[in-house]
């Protein structure tokens, strides 16, 4: 089949798009194991500018890391965070839950006057403790983590913190770096979204590039 | 529970969210009934200045919303593209496929010596004629969907066009948008992603906001 020029091999293509990315990007900012984790931020969204947003806390990579490692299940507010998660990159089959289509959501959602993104939460239960979150698509569902905190919700180990777009995205994820009772990941202004949130999570699943 | 200010209404957010995109971004460019989808496309990146980026054929967008009506499937290169599809706005219980999980595909990629994510478009078979594909992932999959038509390969009905990324990204949605045997829709450059191909197939798939 005569064709267009361009790389056939999966792996080959994966090392020169994080070569381009480490030639172009500022990562100055960041200590190796974290530029490792901006590194696939920037892989799934195409921006080398993403660098200058992006802020964790201090202990995030170290304890999101170890928090994987012990086999803590991935919590993810949609569908789409669940499904780029690579099951392979976990290091110990971790689960990868999403609790979005629930059948008790929409009525939780009801009670609790919010969004079902966020009533999806008050289903994680007990396996929020000690648990990576991974927040790709809902403001409401970032702002009502923090409340379930406040309320005495068992704590996670770490939380990305990448919500998308033009209304309470960019305050949610300010209000997330604000805590100091959870490590945490955002990307200042509007900027997120799934796929990055999924790539954070890969990132802290396996070294491996 | 003490909380946060911010809105706790999923359709207030999302008409708030439309209204301050379409105050924002310069659609002058595009026809009303496509910068609907152009409108989706920011809503899934946050980015406003995306819609100096967005081209699409001039019969992409009757071409794709006639086939999605007519109960087309719509083929998807990835999973997160796959469950980015929201099933309650599809007009026909359209199916949603994705391939790339087939038991088939990782021997089918060594045979074609190509990415699974190409490969996985063997699966699609006479389910590509009249199609709407949406392909956000990999740039290999769109150079292999043009290859396949060359080789004579049922026609689309529309194809969006959407990998990310540093290596090929640019370079597939480019050839992708001189074709003019198939409605395409793209993003000059690195942008693109899973989120925004689901994005516009939920614009395409009605007209309510």
């Amino acid at each position: 089949m005569a064709g267009y020029d361009y790389i056939h091999d999966g792996a080959a293509i994966y090392q020169r798009s994080f070569s381009m990315i480490r030639d172009e990007a500022d990562l100055s900012a960041f200590p190796v194991t974290d530029a490792n984790i901006v590194v696939r931020m920037i892989h799934a969204c195409g921006m080398v500018e993403l660098a200058q947003h992006v802020s964790m806390s201090a202990d995030f990579t170290s304890s999101a890391r170890q928090a994987l490692k012990g086999g803590c299940p991935v919590l993810c507010d949609s569908e789409m965070v669940a499904h780029g998660v690579t099951r392979a990159r976990l290091p110990a089959s971790n689960p990868v839950v999403c609790t979005l289509r629930d059948e008790r959501t929409p009525e939780r959602a009801k009670l609790i006057g919010n969004t079902r993104s966020a009533a999806a939460l008050d289903f994680w239960g007990e396996r929020l403790k000690g648990a990576v979150v991974a927040i790709g698509n809902a403001p409401t569902a970032l702002f009502y983590l923090l409340e379930l905190l406040d309320a005495g919700a068992p704590k996670p180990a770490a939380v990305i913190g990448l919500p998308v777009g033009f209304v309470g995205a960019a305050e949610s994820k300010e209000a997330l770096s604000q805590r100091t009772d959870v490590p945490w990941l955002i990307v200042h202004g509007r900027l997120g979204g799934s796929a990055m949130a999924a790539a954070a999570v890969n990132a802290l699943a396996s070294e491996t590039e």
